[in-house]
């Protein structure tokens, strides 16, 4: 079914419409709750003054104790400077709070983690970093999130090193999880191998720099994959690389990736390639539909640009491209974020990890990637839904039992373990909401406005 | 009825046996929780992308909006270095947490506010105020919780100055408004004007600082207040203070208290005095009883030292004191905290204030004391207790009016509207905490663990 520009704008034009209203009517999304029994005033000589401070005295003997006695176990921070929020850009710390309660919303309904939303004045790069370490004994784990380039990088790899809780930039790792569990799953409908396969990444940010490292990871050899920015393809000799300092994270792939030394634009990297992955800028037109007929036979591509695709999904298929995934929901084969950090998290903070490693991105993508293959994919069904929670605990385990064999897990429960502890946290969450909206504690959305 | 120091301590053993278990059990004390309808997946698009972009271009349009469209306006920070944590001493952030959590639950149990703590490792006075710019647009409000002293001082006097939310030191105003409403229901009792007496403040630390700034705010001449450190009764020929520049504030009260110059210790400082508040060290023994007795006629006395206060209550009363306070829930006239800081949070989040101060502490003294006089005071009974929550929107809204008449309010709602939101949002805090606790996803206490 095509659709055109004015009609996707027209229909993200009915939430755009009502999402200030339901903002307003709600004030705000998120709350804090207690989690524990308070019968009455009385009991708060045990939560509060005389009875606290023995709490307190066995984690100033064990700090680790701060996991069990507190829910820093499941604390999340969900820390942004609103430096690149959405497609919205440097819109600024308090604008990008809308965005940062939502996320902690699909933290909590989809992962069962609390998160907290912090939007900071934080700008520099060190600023940053240092604020992170002051946070950190708060929480079990902190999400980063639409902080612009190249900062982004640096506070990453400072902070992962640095700190002993995972860490973790969603636009970065979450993408990049997500965009290999489809290209797992359409590469085993195409009948491909991931080591053979020759990969075109359009776009050289956040999201597609480590959408590299994630598929080399998982098997992509380097020299077989293309990145082009905005300036052409990648490579060794590309002067303007060498010269930027600032960013050796885009100077690392220009070294290692485009083997045979390519030169060119986007056609030149698609060029025979069997995968594209594009997360550049909003389309339609950014990939021409005559490139894709450049693509190797049984292709495949995914056109994450939001809010309109770098092509149109159809241009694609008439082209001869096989599969094709979007970031939208109302088209096939969405590649989702949440899909992956909500149970990530979970599965981390279930085994209070010490750091979130690629390997782990690259273990919750298989397992996203199996369950869909368990209940059946097809071209235009490669990856599960966000409504398929029974894949957030599998996820969340995975991720955890990697977290255990690579040795930065505090805990080792057994997978069954894990599994029951997942499910029955993800499952308490939304129980939590119903009781609420059950009690009219939290109320309908106002009459006449419906999604 | 007279206890000993054993049976005190016995008595807290209880809470302090089962404390730990139940903190255990339950896993800490707070969550993270939508405060809006999620009916599926698909009320994401409003809640998240793609509707979310239209609050944040509003916000981007109009910082101040974020108090509107996001729980911003309902939002303080509980912070702490963990240097100074009720009696432990400076056991850090970490170990700070059941603290911070438990007062986090305080405020949203008797003030409906969601507090979040932050437990942080930037001790230095220049990291903490560092720390509170940057994470300002994510708060209507900040407290600053068990700080060591001197930097609590600098830090919060910074704060005030630089940013555009009230910041509170607890340990400061809180106990600073509770004690005054004391004092005010006192003098009512004895039929002493707060112009006519002179108290002796017995402890010189951030506690009766801030309460000797308040009470002359609230009508007690400066000089005929004795302040009485480790080393005598504070004068301005006192050289260590003089040499000590880093505790100005102390200096302060060297300079203008005590106008008789008066020279000596807490019996010097006691003589004739009408007025003693102790906050120093955990007695019994700090205040012998026979100083007691060179008090004027009909003397006041409240020794807040916790676990124990500077002498037995009896003591106190069998050397003359006419009324006695403590800070133990056990004896009469508690001086709790728990007065202050929900309902003062409330009334300055209701009207968006963008400072808190010492006149909305004095203003909400005023009010604690009226609602207790209308209900009836006795010398045994002279403030509210913490079970009779119909006090606490009445000090909201007393502390809200203050600020919209020192023109600091950012908005202006009228009394009765500010009564009514102020009880429907501290009863919805009760009823969600009930809706929990029905539905069992709060679980009771484990069987057998009692309080």
């Amino acid at each position: 079914m095509k659709v055109t520009v004015e009609e996707l704008l027209a229909k993200a034009a009915k939430p755009a419409k009502i999402a200030p209203i339901l903002h307003k009517h709600y004030g705000g999304k998120l709350q804090v709750m207690p989690k524990c029994a308070i019968r009455g005033i009385s009991d708060f000589d045990v939560w509060y003054t005389p009875g606290v401070a023995e709490p307190c005295r066995v984690i100033q003997r064990d700090k680790d104790a701060s996991f069990e006695y507190t829910n820093r176990w499941n604390f999340a921070a969900v820390v942004s400077d609103g430096s690149r929020v959405l497609g919205l850009g440097n819109i600024g710390p308090e604008a990008g709070m809308p965005v940062m309660e939502g996320k902690a919303l699909l933290f909590k309904y989809l992962g069962g983690v609390d998160a907290f939303p912090l939007v900071v004045r934080a700008h520099e790069p060190e600023e940053m970093l240092k604020l992170l370490k002051w946070i950190e004994p708060s929480f079990g784990a902190i999400n980063l999130e639409d902080i612009e380039k190249p900062k982004c990088f640096r506070i990453l790899e400072e902070a992962r090193k640095e700190l002993e809780i995972p860490v973790w930039h969603d636009d970065q790792q979450g993408t990049a999880t997500v965009v290999l569990a489809g290209v797992i799953n359409a590469l085993k409908l195409v009948g491909k191998r991931i080591e053979d396969v020759e990969i075109a990444l359009v776009g050289a940010g956040a999201a597609n720099i480590k959408v590299a490292d994630v598929l080399e990871l998982a098997g992509v050899r380097p020299g077989k994959m293309y990145l082009v920015d905005s300036k052409g393809i990648l490579s060794p000799d590309r002067r303007d690389i060498l010269e930027v300092e600032k960013d050796p994270w885009k100077y690392k792939w220009a070294a290692k990736s485009n083997a045979e030394g390519r030169r060119g634009g986007i056609p030149e990297a698609m060029k025979g390639v069997d995968v594209l992955i594009a997360a550049s800028r909003p389309g339609p037109g950014v990939i021409r539909q005559e490139w894709f007929r450049l693509m190797a036979d049984d292709s495949i591509a995914f056109l994450c640009a939001n809010p309109i695709p770098e092509a149109w999904p159809w241009e694609a298929k008439e082209a001869g491209v096989k599969i094709v995934g979007t970031g939208r929901s109302d088209f096939p084969n969405q590649i989702n974020n949440s899909l992956g950090f909500p149970a990530i998290f979970r599965g981390v903070l279930d085994v209070r990890a010490r750091t979130v490693t690629d390997e782990m991105c690259v273990a919750a993508a298989v397992e996203l990637a199996r369950f869909a293959e368990e209940r059946g994919i097809t071209e235009d069904n490669i990856l599960p839904k966000m409504t398929e929670w029974e894949v957030y605990p599998r996820e969340a385990v995975a991720c955890a039992m990697k977290s255990i064999e690579q040795g930065v897990a505090r805990l080792k429960p057994s997978r069954q373990e894990l599994m029951e502890r997942a499910t029955s946290i993800i499952k308490g969450a939304m129980r939590s909401l119903e009781a609420l909206m059950k009690s009219g504690v939290i109320p309908p959305f106002p009459e006449g406005v419906e999604t």
